[in-house]
């Protein structure tokens, strides 16, 4: 028996689709697979439902655990539950892991039917839109017409709001937490910046290093090390490391360890070029770039939104300097702009970009407090 | 005959010193020389020195140009020069390039006397304060037993500051421009990943790429990338590249261009990778986080600075986010509550770090006046 408030076990279920999906890009992915999790129990009336969208390094293992796995808990788990904020007695929560992921829908790492080879660098550029097209189709083999709302943080809050803007009467409530309505331009220099460290490792092949039985570890590891100074605020960074060195005397050393966020960062990079795939980051890092949804609009976010209907909770952290709060401010002017319904929080909390994912009470009671209105609501 | 206001054409001079010289890190320096250059006239007092002390991709080279060579000023010709802020009919100028630099001064692409080989990753760690030892040791060949002033933004701010520290009697004043009294654990971790592209490049060889004809350019350029985008600050870098695109359609491609901020970045690193040495980069990067004057007295900054005598000019810029204005006042407190004279200036400028280099007006007017009134006392 699972802990009062925790799911317990989980399994993941897999969809495959012999419909192509027509990317943005105008390419055509055939014969692709959808792996996703579900907690709860979806209402007679189908109007309980809440999809997660994930960002970066996340999958559809949201919440609840895997039988037999030590520290199985899903990225989301301190949210999701019966009794959490996103309470699973009440809602029907489904996590959909993103195409061109390595953690189980159809990526870089499957064989393209096209070539019977792995797909490595000619997996199809795939983009936010391409992404929620893909979790519609889910949603529409699940029988789910509506769903009562689409949460997500960061590359997940972009998606629910392309939800929003797109698939305006598939939702009740668009809520997007540290995110931001497109890049800026230091955003898309970071990921350039790890773009660049995977693609000139001597390992990627041009993309194809599984057929050379190579990986690009070193750039996977500069990639992932980069990602880690832009999740955490400086002063995070500060407090828990400073300049605390590894050994009491200096080395004199520029090639080994001296301060202990060295130590950390390394391992960090480490743990990432283990399971992560290149690929992939090369996929979601320019998704990342390309979500603009002003850009067809003459670069006016108000006019982007105009074909929204749902209502919309925004949530902010002050020290994020990555998404900052003054692009969530840019969101929420562009729905009031459009007499939207919106709710905004704006949390101090010290974590930076990685406090969307962590369990600060304030945060988490800005969001219990509106999943309760939600299911108090009709649908 | 240069235009007035203008240096003209200078040189490079070269001093040879066979008295070793002993590092912080316990090992010696044999048979090095330093490159320097001056301009303007030494007085008959000799009370009229400015040293300037250089930061991480600088020299000798401050102003002044190259007899036939085009674009080539010095890295801070906009400021010293007749009748510039730092007047050379008034000063006499002094830049020294430091050790272990790949610009003149004995560094790791010379010969290690004792083995006959190039140095490469045999070239011993040095530091801030080594620096500042062997420029006063130039400075003692020249015949300046105290300078006017010391002056350096930056890591050059932080010899500087050094100076005021270790040889309190030999300057009158110090002036130290976005600098901080010690890396923060997240200007260490952007160090860190710079160097683990270096490090991590096959052409790295341990350091040792000379031997093997190679030169570790992936990971300079990705070094060269990270950094610069810690120069300039976010707002200077949406306004020059925002989200312009190269071409007026999406290409759907991770691995070209898509942003010019992406043509930038990669111009930038391609341009130092062809000229900057990677053990220098290493070296540089480490005697940035090593600096760190509070850690000899308990991390009490205050106590650190009791044994400075001279006076003290400050400047720092509101959009500097690798050193910022909080780090210059953490100085300032320090020299206040050693009742010390300072002057300090928060400068209300758009371009980031980077801001040190450039002709700001507000910037220039305070170096004019505070060189004007070192030039009105007696020495």
């Amino acid at each position: 028996m699972p802990h009062s408030g925790q799911l317990g076990d989980v399994s993941p279920q897999r969809m495959a689709f012999a419909q192509p999906l027509r990317l943005r890009s105008g390419l055509e992915l055939r014969d692709y697979e959808m792996v996703y999790e579900t907690y709860g129990e979806l209402n007679a009336a189908r109007s309980n439902a809440v999809l997660v969208c994930h960002a970066l390094n996340a999958s559809h293992h949201v919440a609840g655990t895997y039988a037999g796995q030590d520290k199985s808990e899903g990225w989301w788990d301190n949210l999701i539950g019966p009794g959490k904020p996103l309470d699973t007695s009440k809602f029907f929560v489904i996590g959909i892991n993103n195409l061109g992921s390595c953690f189980g829908s159809t990526g870089p790492r499957d064989i393209n039917p096209a070539t019977n080879k792995v797909y490595g660098a000619d997996f199809p550029v795939v983009t936010v839109q391409d992404w929620v097209d893909a979790q519609a189709r889910v949603l529409d083999e699940l029988g789910i017409t509506q769903l009562a709302a689409v949460l997500g943080g960061s590359l997940g809050g972009m998606q629910a709001l392309d939800w929003a803007l797109r698939y305006p009467e598939r939702l009740r409530h668009c809520i997007a937490i540290a995110t931001a309505p497109a890049l800026s331009a230091q955003n898309i220099a970071f990921n350039e910046v790890a773009r660049r460290a995977i693609i000139t490792d001597p390992d990627f092949h041009g993309g194809h290093y599984a057929e050379h039985g190579a990986i690009p570890k070193r750039g996977l590891r500069v990639a992932r090390m980069i990602g880690h100074i832009t999740y955490l605020s400086d002063d995070a960074m500060e407090q828990k490391f400073g300049r605390e060195m590894r050994a009491a005397e200096l080395g004199y050393t520029t090639q080994d360890i001296e301060f202990q966020i060295e130590s950390y960062l390394r391992h960090q990079g480490d743990k990432f070029s283990d399971y992560f795939d290149a690929n992939t980051y090369l996929l979601i890092t320019r998704a990342l770039d390309y979500f603009d949804p002003a850009r067809e609009f003459g670069g006016d976010l108000s006019r982007a939104f105009a074909s929204a209907r749902c209502k919309f909770l925004l949530a902010s952290f002050t020290t994020d300097w990555r998404f900052s709060p003054a692009r969530s401010r840019e969101i929420v002017k562009a729905l009031l702009d459009n007499k939207l319904d919106v709710s905004y929080a704006e949390i101090d909390a010290p974590h930076g970009h990685d406090a969307f994912l962590l369990e600060d009470p304030r945060y988490h009671g800005v969001l219990r407090a509106y999943f309760t209105r939600i299911a108090g609501e009709a649908a």
